[in-house]
């Protein structure tokens, strides 16, 4: 048996998240039965992590176990001639077979696009904020998130988790073409924290809060501060790190 | 009565082209629907000319009389209001009442949208070609298509007009991000014309054709000659000109 890493990238609209579950078709669901149709048996994939119902991956990351003799560029071939054209593979490679998609995971990279214009081509790729935005408020209040903090005001109440504390390597505010995007890179991030960040920095833009009230949030660990939870369809799984 | 003039945005993923008929939802039959819900009796749309089925418009043009006395730029509010998130109004403007959308025209431009890698969030929006192309052998191959050309070759055969004359101004193989675009302007194209164009200019790239193939083809006026028809998901009708 030989292990696979595969970067994975897909447009989440028409899923119920990255999860297999009861209620809607998932991505892991519909990769698991596609490999199975390679394998002729059921096979099973570990990814770094879920994303919820709408929302993209750009490069989440999965791992399964094959006694296929085949080369991993192949791997890529086959599944993308296999898989409906929202899921993509963008590369596979052998790996050690203790390696873990979900549990060795060091770091992750998400990313929030946002449009400022009505785009019939990007209705479920970016969310459309018509109301103006003030860049520089924005970027002063992301910059409180950066470092280790308790994240309580930033996640979902009842979020199981003994330790809700954080670190957030990178947070920018960068222009892609006519698109606004929230780059956070961090060890690891809650449940929706980055779209309560998102839907408060947005708040933040247009003068509901002030930049220095995300400082008193993250002192307060409490959700009911903290703005908004922006809408699934503008976030993505950008990239999932590993030791070296 | 006022005539309003309309600069529409769709995503023609979901529709059997611009035009009603009796097969499948269309672009004019969702706007007018929705022209009728905010008149309250039936409004008829004329558009510059019409799209096929997962063809897209970034700049399409309509008109239509309306006795409602509100502002263009809420009336661009209020259909983006009621109208699917694939039909995006741009703009709008009151007009002299004799404009006529169609029969005004006195050129178009459109783009065809090429992609090199998979890509999830492109698969309806720009067509996948996986085998190297030549980009030079294209740029001198659409050279000859520039100009007033006989274009028999580059329809479809049983084109329902007398006349196949046209006059492309302006050809042009740009990069947009990670994309190719094909950039055609001219006095206007007959059925399938710039499908047509594209598919035998892909076959020039990858070296099926030689690139001066284009001007025999031209000559020859058969669209036996030619290559294949491009998919349509890759074209855009990109903008409509008229009189100053």
């Amino acid at each position: 048996m030989r292990r696979l890493k595969c970067t994975i990238q897909y447009d989440g609209t028409g899923y119920a998240g990255y999860q297999v579950q009861p209620n809607g078709l998932t991505i892991q669901e519909v990769i698991e039965t596609t490999l199975a149709r390679m394998h002729k048996h059921p096979v099973k994939i570990i990814g770094s992590g879920r994303t919820d119902a709408r929302v993209h991956a750009y490069g989440q990351v999965i791992h399964f176990d094959t006694e296929l003799a085949i080369p991993p560029e192949n791997v890529v071939k086959a599944l993308n001639t296999l898989l409906p054209a929202d899921i993509r593979v963008r590369s596979c490679e052998e790996v050690e077979p203790t390696f873990e998609a979900r549990y060795d995971v060091v770091g992750k990279e998400y990313r929030y696009f946002v449009r400022r214009e009505e785009n019939a081509f990007r209705r479920n790729l970016s969310v459309h904020i018509p109301y103006p935005l003030d860049l520089e408020r924005i970027r002063q209040g992301m910059a409180y998130l950066v470092g280790t903090h308790d994240f309580s005001s930033f996640c979902v109440a009842k979020t199981e988790t003994d330790n809700r504390v954080r670190t957030i390597y990178e947070a920018e505010l960068m222009t892609v073409g006519d698109e606004l995007v929230f780059r956070f890179q961090g060890s690891g991030f809650l449940y929706n924290q980055i779209r309560i960040m998102v839907g408060t920095l947005l708040d933040v833009g247009r003068g509901r809060f002030a930049p220095e009230d995300i400082k008193k949030m993250l002192l307060a660990k409490d959700r009911n501060v903290a703005g908004v939870t922006a809408p699934p369809h503008g976030l993505y799984l950008w990239e999932v790190f590993y030791p070296e």
